[in-house]
């Protein structure tokens, strides 16, 4: 199963200690550039306050089973945390939609490396997300 | 850029037909197995009441830039719907965790194709989502 980009994620990041960990901790604004020959797949996100970019990790190489999470001091299991390492390093990172403009989409709440591969845009859509009440596992205490 | 299946969604729908169109319309129950190489992965997981599934639309062929949604009367761009046919034909579900056994996951609220490839498991944490007010574009007062 072959992926490709379908754009490039700008980003005042420019390393991975720049990076701040999940969106809601980044003010940082950036640009992501769709490739022209998917453009018209832009057509009515503008609608959406909130889209979910899908991306590929591609400072990271190879992965590991137990990672130390930036924020605990033991090892992890890798699918209990968000870690980049990963046998597919595909990243996932929920951004507010300031203004698109043809092929440019303006964001705020990015939060990965400059020049990050894109590989698709979805509708952020909180109907599609759970209701119940939510257990953070090894996270609780940590981020509440 | 290659991806791999690190496991597979065992579900009770057989066809997209069957397959209800997203996680909080379905409580079908799941088994996702991982396998038994990536199983250490698993540690930690079971402190997460939901886990979000990324995976492969393996039934899919090619892609639209603009879809008629299932929701929808009129064509949308791509980027602004979930639709299965996209340029990385990726899919993302939160699913209830109910129990795991091993390499198995057994889940609440699937809503893929049997036979699925499974390419990544990532905890859901609401601290990680979006706080702000939501605009959901084309699907406001479809789904609210």
């Amino acid at each position: 199963m072959k992926i490709r980009p379908i754009g490039i994620i700008h980003s005042p990041f420019k390393s991975k200690e720049d990076t701040p960990i999940q969106p809601p901790r980044s003010q940082a604004t950036g640009k992501i550039e769709i490739f022209r020959e998917y453009e018209e797949g832009l057509d009515d996100v503008d609608g959406f306050s909130h889209l979910i970019l899908i991306y590929w990790f591609h400072k990271s190489q190879g992965y590991s089973l137990k990672v130390k999470p930036f924020l605990d001091t033991q090892l992890r299991g890798l699918f209990a945390t968000r870690a980049p390492r990963r046998p597919n390093q595909i990243g996932l990172s929920v951004v507010r939609l300031l203004e698109r403009k043809e092929n440019i989409l303006y964001v705020r709440g990015i939060d990965v490396i400059d020049g990050t591969p894109l590989l698709d845009i979805k509708p952020y859509v909180p109907e599609f997300e759970p209701e119940e009440e939510i257990k953070i596992g090894w996270l609780e205490g940590k981020i509440r």
